[in-house]
């Protein structure tokens, strides 16, 4: 609260201590009393309501429905589909007692939902007219994660989590890939992340899962982060859980299932990849605050009168007037440090020239605008602030993209930068046991848009099947 | 799904057996396999989400920001607060292991966050300047209940909880009354219940509040309904979580606090307020569908392009149109069900005279609308929908609220009807307890607007300090 900014790391000197800097200065969370659990100040929470906002209304759009699901599922019907349990058994957070009642059966904290899903789907649906159905909820879950870092790895997580069920295959595949583009999309234009689109490997995919699909983004630092998954289940879980519909033919089938989920990791993929050494750096679509309008001396009646009406020409936009008693150089570095995209300053010359002063907080640059141009310089920069925030994040991923084809260049090229790594590659997951226990590397995904030549895996040398993005991820 | 609908039993019947037939052939909920849970089906969650929006503007409205706080809460931490404890211990869930392991300390899942908000409050604020901090999360809390019904008592239930901390005990008082407003005026105008506002006796109030003010609905069976409630802690939380801030003559002083929530439980008392025999009934404001559209016979071109054509013209509305499979009887008796306020037809005949057919789901009013007029009219009646079901619920409220002053009288006229009992009472918990355990009837509230004579409690026979509301209540 309204406290002394503290100096934050620089970020080439030591990034995960930039990072939690930001992620405190900025006021965004505080550390929870329970081990790995963060607590979400307004402001976090606000970039993650406007995230919820514009996802929402897409999934909206594609005859995705809200519901909720319980929290806790029993332990012998998240029993029920093997691969999916093994997954997530050690993460899983266990109540066994209420009050001073022990359980006849022991109860899970959700770390996702599918099995809720798919008892829920067995008794829900008969016949082919009742699919697809699809449904998402907007939920808390819990995965015990043994180090843990706000916003990318907590034990408790925000998430949404969609599940779908179909009459075919092919509409369920279809399906999965719509959502990977609504996602693609939102991360590329909104949050301003460019990011691959591709499939995970045999080791990487979802616990579960037939075919999982990805994108991943590098972040400033050359580590790559998932920033969204949209998984195809084909029939596993309609087995495990008896989800048959009685089809065209009036057969009984099982039915084809998926669920995808971003989470509020996606603001650590903000940070990570806009925020510079002065702070928070956010997409002007997505910040809680547009505009921050500082009247230069907060005791001068007509700044104060002015800046009063200019909040009202820019009612269009999310816009605040900071005039608390600390001095201006306090305030100016306050929006700096929240990553408020535009900052305009009215003084004693700005008034007395009919003119405005705006920082811009991606690139510092200042100028000065006549008042009555500032409706259409404020909407001019903000596009410009996000062509540029993207092409910056664009520009650090391609000059950190290599493409290299034997073990001992990539090992070699792993000394000395982080980035992505495209590599030919067998998919065997003994293979990418292999490289991750020598290298800390993991495939990130199986690219759509590179075509596949026939050549050798970078590793063990068998036949490979894809070219594949490997990297150190958060 | 476009199941066969079941029979709704008669209202006067069995109003429980009434109720739960409502909820699950209105499609809201289905039971989760968790004891005590449930699903929110897509129509169920659709209520919400408009509670939600609603109030969440008017909270925003008066400086309230959203946080998210986590679930868990540490055993050391609840035990800080010794009634709160002691009011919450035998329905916490608690987690003892994480996968095999187990914890070192039990963790609780959240009945509600005083504890973990005071926590966080005590290392936020430092001086007078930081205050108030006005906080508010729509989260999921768990509270393990022995007998549960849907929506009105559940295990896991989803509610808003508000937590502000003040200055001083005046502006802390005033915003625990400010919400109480806020929320008499939503239940009234938007959900259309009648409330009685007004303070919890001793034994009725809050664990670890100083004062607990309340909205109270009378249901249609006569029972009553707790649909919101605010507290005031004064300094209560501040001593056990020493949250402190320095005042403006520069000494410590603990601060003031404020808690308050509505829940899910709303809609079950927007069900047990106007829903009828035929199914759900809906407040316009609150419907996620006011209007469907039906053409009476969904194979016919003519009237496939008038429903859309009607669709657009109605798209200030939340307006649908079902041309499924389904034949127009079911159609019409589908849209009853669910409780839309309005079902419009249009048939040949509709088209040969272009006009439409409008119902109304509250009166089962049929009226024919020239096509020019039909947004008007649906606008009127909207409003007639409103205005009616309220005062519906008024007049049962009436008729069923009698002043009592002695207790013979009080258990005579229990005997024969349910309702609200205005008395005469001493306040004392003892004297309460007896009066539960002979009558199950419980204080609802001390009512603001009733002048108190002086006079004896109608039970006890000490001087009365109040007229008091009893009722049997959900």
């Amino acid at each position: 609260m309204k406290r002394k900014l503290e100096k934050i790391t620089l970020r080439e000197v030591d990034f995960a201590q930039w990072y939690t800097d930001i992620v405190l200065n900025a006021d965004l969370i505080a550390y929870g009393t329970v081990r790995g659990t963060t607590i979400f100040k307004p402001y976090g929470y606000a970039i993650w309501e406007n995230i919820q906002k514009i996802l929402d209304a897409e999934f909206k759009k594609n005859g995705v429905k809200n519901v909720y699901f319980p929290l806790l599922i029993s332990k012998t019907l998240f029993n029920k589909e093997k691969e999916h349990i093994e997954g997530f058994s050690p993460e899983i957070a266990t109540v066994t007692k209420v009050g001073d009642k022990v359980l006849d059966e022991e109860l899970y904290i959700r770390p996702t939902s599918e099995v809720l899903f798919g008892t829920f789907f067995s008794k829900e649906i008969q016949g082919y007219h009742d699919l697809p159905l699809l449904y998402n909820q907007w939920v808390n879950v819990l995965r015990w994660e043994k180090t843990t870092r706000p916003f990318l790895r907590t034990s408790e997580f925000l998430w949404q989590e969609g599940h779908t069920i179909h009459s075919s295959k092919q509409e369920a595949q279809q399906f999965t890939l719509k959502i990977l583009d609504i996602y693609a999309t939102f991360a590329e234009k909104t949050l301003l992340l460019p990011v691959i689109k591709g499939q995970k490997t045999e080791r990487e995919k979802f616990a579960g899962a037939e075919e999982t699909y990805t994108i991943e983004s590098l972040m400033y630092d050359g580590q790559a982060l998932q920033c969204g998954t949209s998984h195809y289940f084909g029939q596993n879980f309609s087995k495990a859980f008896d989800i048959k519909f009685s089809n065209q033919k009036n057969t009984l089938e099982y039915a084809y299932s998926t669920s995808w989920g971003v989470s509020t990791r996606l603001i650590g993929g903000l940070i990570m990849t806009h925020s510079d050494d002065n702070g928070l750096v956010l997409p002007p679509q997505i910040a809680p605050i547009q505009i921050m309008i500082l009247p230069i001396n907060n005791d001068n009646d007509e700044q104060l009168f002015a800046v009063e009406q200019l909040q009202k020409k820019l009612h269009k936009y999310r816009c605040e007037i900071d005039q608390s008693d600390k001095g201006f150089g306090f305030r100016a570095a306050n929006a700096e440090i929240k990553g408020i995209p535009l900052r305009i300053e009215i003084g004693a010359r700005d008034l007395a020239q009919q003119q405005v002063t705006i920082a811009r907080r991606d690139t510092f640059e200042k100028i000065t605008v006549s008042w009555t141009e500032v409706e259409k310089v404020v909407s001019d920069l903000l596009d410009q602030i996000a062509t540029n925030l993207y092409q910056r994040a664009l520009d650090n991923r391609h000059q950190r993209t290599k493409k290299i084809d034997n073990y001992s260049e990539y090992k070699k090229t792993l000394a000395k930068i982080n980035g992505l790594f495209l590599v030919p590659f067998c998919c065997r997951i003994e293979c990418e046991d292999t490289i991750k226990a020598e290298t800390q590397t993991t495939s990130r995904c199986i690219p759509f848009d590179v075509p596949t030549k026939k050549t050798t895996c970078f590793h063990c040398g068998q036949p490979a099947t894809n070219l594949v993005y490997f990297a150190r991820a958060y």
